[in-house]
């Protein structure tokens, strides 16, 4: 055995010992390690037992321009050695200043003033409590409920995960908080006959109401995904966003247009909000694929038109006392600006967009399949949602294990799907090329029907 | 005009007109920029207008190692060539196993597993969720309470900006919550004339008078850091921290110690609550010194006992369903490994020991000072607070005025001292040799005295 296999072994046993991650089964907790991933290289990665994978949700929908890119990696040392920290409070840095004017560019309207965080959940939070922060500012101070979708996500502080509408995660945490309120996930499958049109009305109906009920004196925020990606790639019916915002807008309700996932690429675009869904919000989210993953960071973008009831002449003495250690870290901020130049020097927003067709209709192959009950896909992030009973419209714990095996069965074969239960979503690294896309819906394909022969064999049971 | 010079025009433009900041000051929002830093190196750092200053809140209570570290730099653009992410939900990376093994070393008691985050505010926030899972899955629903002190500091998420006493922040933000409670900030210079020991018996009984009113199983945790740090460097009595966990000890609530400023050297110890302070906690969290601020990461140490109470058969079928994108990320662990190894070959820890006492005597010469109320340090961390009038015991706007003066000049004298409010709080780099610790304390009283003889010839005014 030589030393790098050593070395990964005592790896292991150091996380089996010492390792708390994230969704640990607390029963097996000490037992086992996740695979120990040595290296990535573009779309792949290599874990320490040799096995070479298609990286297939892109890390965690992050990796935008992939693996082992030196332009980021001399970049980032580069602004380590340079000037490798400042305090916000304080000072200001060049990398932090130059990529909130680029990110200011980017985003739809007026949304110019950039606030950094550590990631997404942090990026949610900060934004919530700026409208906070502006609504008690503006002197409504019982302008507080924030109104989200059932099957959104939003993160992992305690009031982010407030406001995720992910039902898995709730157990054992105390979600429920009286100003948050839930509405209807905006996906087809549950529309129950209505066709898009009518779903959409009964939709914005349902939202109206809840104004209704609530008082839209009360209410702060509207917070939701563009597509609600870890709720399974729902995407709402056309035309919903601006018929949402047109509401909100009536009764003076903040827009946060959650784009952590749909941000830097993954919907071919910079930002989704507008370009891909009609919508331009009055506070925008990021985080993910501003870094491609090298380095945390997020942030939040900010409308002029927001800012300036708040501030100047309208400031009231106020301080926007909200702020993290790492708020515009410079090497963070240098890894960004590093990553848009690659993306933009390769022209990869061009690149998936003339991708995305090719993926739809790779995903659209594996409709007729056993167990494949729907697929749908923007850009390069797809679904394919996969039950024992294609009639069933809700899974059931039987259907994620099924989910599980068609994930091991895609592992052994060279692709992660990381399965959100019974939904096999992919929203591989951008970069990715026709022939890789070709490749990882041939494995899916295997996975699925594979899976399903297992299925007709009683090889899965639902013991 | 050079480039670089023009290029630094072109950046403060952008900050201007492009970030928010912490502590935004809304009333100037797009008027000026903060100072943009140029460059760092060791303990110094020069903005962009050729400006040379000592460091002197080490960015922010964070670059332990000092600027421009080649070690640091080349460990992460390995890393990032190597690894430069993986998914902490499905797969593990060498660098955080390795770090978690590093740090559970360095712990008190058996603090022995550790989940990752993003920074400060992200531990405490996923440490007080940690608490809320472990009573939830062992039956006691309503065990959620958390007791904080008043001057405390505990991070910006909503959740962490909740259980944070200091005032000044609370303006137009919702900081109460039900489930957590302030008791008094255990600062001698409240102690009304009391001794030492009789003002411990006083926090003493003051925080058992607290949990009978409350009922001691309505509450979950006491969420302290070993020393309030920008609370203004407050050290509570000797044997206060003890005392305080054999209550929580009695009555079975959480003590968690909030370490992200005493960590990683601050106070002479890779964490300061056992060593320095006494008491082996039941959580540490820590964050900034891990890295010396080159890349975000934070995180939390778990006794082994806790998680014993909610794992492997005593899990009941739990998932600890908390957890970021960037937890345990490979490029942050890869900095945290390349910092200790710096401090480590440096021994860092002894040299913060041998300067600490040198530290403080420089601090005690200025007691006699006009304006200086008291001096307090520990280790590397110290504060000398100013008042107008020596026998006020709280600061008022006039004081802040006095304390930003003394920064004003400090800074034209190549010292950064960033007060908190009236009080001039130093935590420098940890490589400071005793030369520039001397240099450090002779501009601080250079600033005092001048803020003294502008004020006694009316120069700075009420007004």
């Amino acid at each position: 055995m030589h030393g790098a296999q050593l070395d990964a072994i005592e790896r292991e046993a150091d996380a089996r010992r010492h390792l708390l991650s994230p969704a640990e089964e607390m029963a097996k907790l000490g037992e086992e390690s996740r695979p120990l991933l040595a290296y990535g290289e573009g779309i792949y990665v290599v874990d320490t037992r040799g096995r070479r994978l298609i990286d297939g949700p892109a890390g965690m929908w992050c990796t935008q321009v992939g693996y082992a890119r030196q332009e980021i990696a001399d970049a980032i040392a580069a602004q380590a050695m340079k000037l490798s920290y400042n305090s916000p409070w304080y000072t200001t840095n060049s990398p932090a200043a130059e990529l909130a004017a680029r990110i200011a560019e980017m985003t739809p309207g007026d949304l110019n003033r950039i606030f950094f965080t550590t990631g997404g959940s942090t990026a949610v939070d900060s934004a919530l409590r700026f409208t906070e922060f502006y609504n008690n500012v503006l002197g409504r101070p019982d302008k507080k409920r924030i109104i989200v979708r059932k099957d959104g996500y939003h993160g992992s502080t305690n009031l982010t995960a407030a406001c995720s509408g992910r039902a898995g995660n709730w157990p054992n945490f105390d979600i429920e908080q009286d100003r948050i309120v839930f509405i209807s996930s905006p996906n087809m499958r549950l529309a129950d006959g209505k066709s898009e049109t009518e779903f959409l009305d009964h939709l914005v109906a349902e939202f109206q109401q809840t104004l209704e009920e609530l008082g839209a004196d009360t209410v702060a925020a509207f917070l939701a995904e563009p597509l609600l990606a870890s709720g399974g790639v729902i995407i709402p019916p056309k035309g919903y966003h601006a018929r949402i915002k047109a509401l909100c807008e009536q009764h003076d309700i903040v827009y946060i247009s959650d784009e952590v996932v749909t941000a830097f690429g993954r919907c071919g675009e910079w930002f989704a909000s507008e370009k891909m869904f009609g919508v331009v919000p009055d506070i925008i989210t990021f985080a993910k694929g501003v870094t491609s993953g090298y380095v945390p960071l997020g942030g939040l973008a900010i409308s002029e038109k927001l800012l300036a009831r708040v501030s100047g002449e309208n400031a009231k003495g106020s301080y926007f006392t909200n702020g993290y250690t790492y708020t515009g870290h410079p090497v963070s901020c240098a890894a960004a600006l590093a990553n848009i130049a690659i993306m933009e020097k390769s022209n990869l927003l061009d690149h998936v967009r003339a991708m995305s067709e090719h993926f739809a209709a790779g995903l659209r192959s594996l409709a007729d399949l056993p167990l494949v009950a729907d697929v749908r896909s923007n850009g390069l992030v797809g679904c394919v949602e996969c039950l024992a009973d294609k009639t069933h419209v809700v899974a059931d714990d039987f259907d994620r294990k099924i989910g599980a095996r068609i994930d091991a069965i895609c592992f052994d074969l060279g692709l992660i799907v990381r399965p959100i239960g019974h939904m096999c979503v992919l929203s591989p690294p951008l970069i990715i090329t026709r022939e890789e896309i070709d490749r990882m819906i041939s494995i899916l394909r295997q996975g699925i029907l594979q899976a399903a022969d297992e299925l007709a064999r009683g090889d899965i049971s639902q013991i």
